[in-house]
């Protein structure tokens, strides 16, 4: 696994304690880390960890800033640690890279360097979310705002492989984000998009709704990166003003504190429960190469997590399910088209 | 104000003591029961509350099916509940309709019977939301799946109008759903739809993210149907499902119960502060007559708040200044693409 060692808001603060804490935990697993030398080396310095088999320094002179236009980067960091870093994926020297960087930068780089699978037309972004019954993969989140039914369709199969790998799932259910059950329901682009998902051989579940997705009603959520990025963030919102109410609450005078107080244990167990860290990690799907996303202001705990999303996709063989069904979707997708021609 | 009182999951059994109490809380508003009047008039003796000069009753002989399709409901069924409530809007026997019923029929017959406002190209649905701060209106939330630029900019003034006849602020700041801050961010139609806005005259804050809605960033949020909806769909899902997660917690094992027996007031003090039904009421705006939309399943106290939304919008004056803001925008908007022709 190649660490991007200097994206995110912490940079080496963050990433090397991470690889160095992940990798007491995974034994499978070898760890590159890639940046600056005399800024990794003090980390790991300070954690009394040296170099060894398992985990190694790769350089890399320059640092893509987190607001920096993407094109510029792609353009002029070409010794970025994010780059170098993605190029060790590239070259087969690494399996993944994991990062906390810029993500417009992340995105055009990977695509720039690893270019995506043959079938592919765009790679799209997924996370893993809470739900009532388990969790549920939604993709894309923000790759992509235009999108035709045809992408959708692929995002539909890219989630299905990328949760029949990690979670060696046999036909995951596939849900259409739209704004209401029936068929009639939605745009051109997601009604399109649900009579190609109908077609695909794959398990499609129809269309959802937004309150779906914490229902758990599907394994997979297909939208557009506008629609997904919305509704992620919307999420965190809701989430954000019902615990600032919550503690509002609690807080309110000495009785409400005290029950508060007893209440520790159980609002602790809840917070463990929803704890987005470890749901940190956008997967780059598409790619010939895995690439995951962390959140810029991840800390150790939830940068860690973004490290096992990276293994578990490279232990389950997501790279050949993709190229394998794109292959059998675009089979199916060409059946039913000629099927409808000879009935027309 | 003319009750649709056959509309809804639970028709007059809700709508009919929903009225009767509003109307003790309300002594400027009269009350006109529009249904079938056996029905309503058996929901009257059941309350031992007999018909006057502020509550009368208004006949209709047919009920819209909360399934049916709207265009079924526009074509057949002219003498239903929600028909002649909109009817007497538009003779002006009453100065709003309030509908739980079918929301695709009550769209459709709002807008056929109603006509929008000159220079409004589709009307929409606004709902009020808590924030951390207070609340916000956002819209639209499905009237409209396909947007120009043009739409949004006025879903942006009428926002800002509702606001200030309803909570009597000078001014109120829009929002506009995208999916980063900067100005590169989004789709074409939003980006478009910001330089409209800029130029607008109105109070325009920029681009806002999903999590701004419940910061409360903006007093108005504006967005396309789409992806409105499945914010709006989406919030109520992640609110159900931490609601489930906190209980679960709570009723773990006798030590969790004890806890919540002690947090039990604290928690029934959150629940009244989040509480949906007080939210109930989606305004259409834009039609030549106030009508309000409540949730189907609501109850009485909900289907309270709705008739409260209507009442407060005759009361806000509304209608007349929406109308005479789209004059002022029109004009503005063609001063700004003059003056950018002549710059050209």
């Amino acid at each position: 696994m190649a660490i991007d060692c200097m994206g995110g808001d912490y940079g080496p603060h963050v990433t090397v304690p991470s690889a160095v804490k992940y990798l007491h935990s995974d034994p499978e697993v070898d760890i590159i880390l890639v940046g600056i030398p005399d800024v990794i080396e003090a980390e790991l310095r300070a954690l009394d960890m040296p170099l060894s088999s398992r985990m190694r320094l790769h350089a890399a002179s320059e640092v893509v800033g987190m607001d920096e236009p993407p094109a510029l980067a792609l353009r002029n960091k070409k010794d970025s640690s994010m780059r170098v870093a993605i190029n060790l994926v590239k070259n087969g020297e690494a399996q993944a890279c994991i990062s906390a960087g810029n993500t417009g930068a992340l995105l055009a780089t990977s695509r720039f360097v690893l270019k995506t699978i043959h079938g592919i037309d765009r790679p799209a972004l997924a996370v893993v979310l809470p739900t009532i019954k388990g969790h549920t993969y939604i993709l894309d989140l923000g790759a992509n705002v235009n999108c035709t039914a045809e992408h959708l369709l692929q995002f539909g199969m890219m989630g299905a492989m990328l949760v029949s790998s990690v979670e060696n799932k046999k036909d995951p259910s596939i849900g259409l984000l739209n704004i209401g059950e029936e068929d009639i329901k939605g745009n051109e682009v997601v009604k399109q998009a649900a009579e190609l998902l109908r077609d695909s051989g794959l398990n499609f579940y129809g269309n959802i709704e937004g309150n779906d997705i914490y229902k758990g009603t599907t394994d997979v959520v297909v939208c557009d990166g506008f629609v997904g990025n919305v509704a992620l963030k919307t999420s965190e919102g809701v989430a954000q003003m019902l615990a600032t109410f919550l503690r509002q609450e609690f807080k309110r005078n000495i009785f409400t504190k005290f029950a508060g107080f007893v209440a520790l244990p159980v609002i602790n167990a809840f917070k463990r429960r929803v704890d987005h860290r470890e749901y940190n990690g956008a997967s780059l799907l598409g790619l010939r190469g895995i690439v995951i996303k962390s959140h810029g202001s991840a800390d150790k705990h939830a940068f860690c997590a973004a490290i096992k999303r990276g293994a578990e996709e490279v232990r389950g063989g997501m790279l050949c399910h993709i190229s394998k069904h794109i292959a059998e979707l675009q089979h199916n997708t060409q059946k039913s088209k000629f099927n409808s021609a000879t009935v027309e």
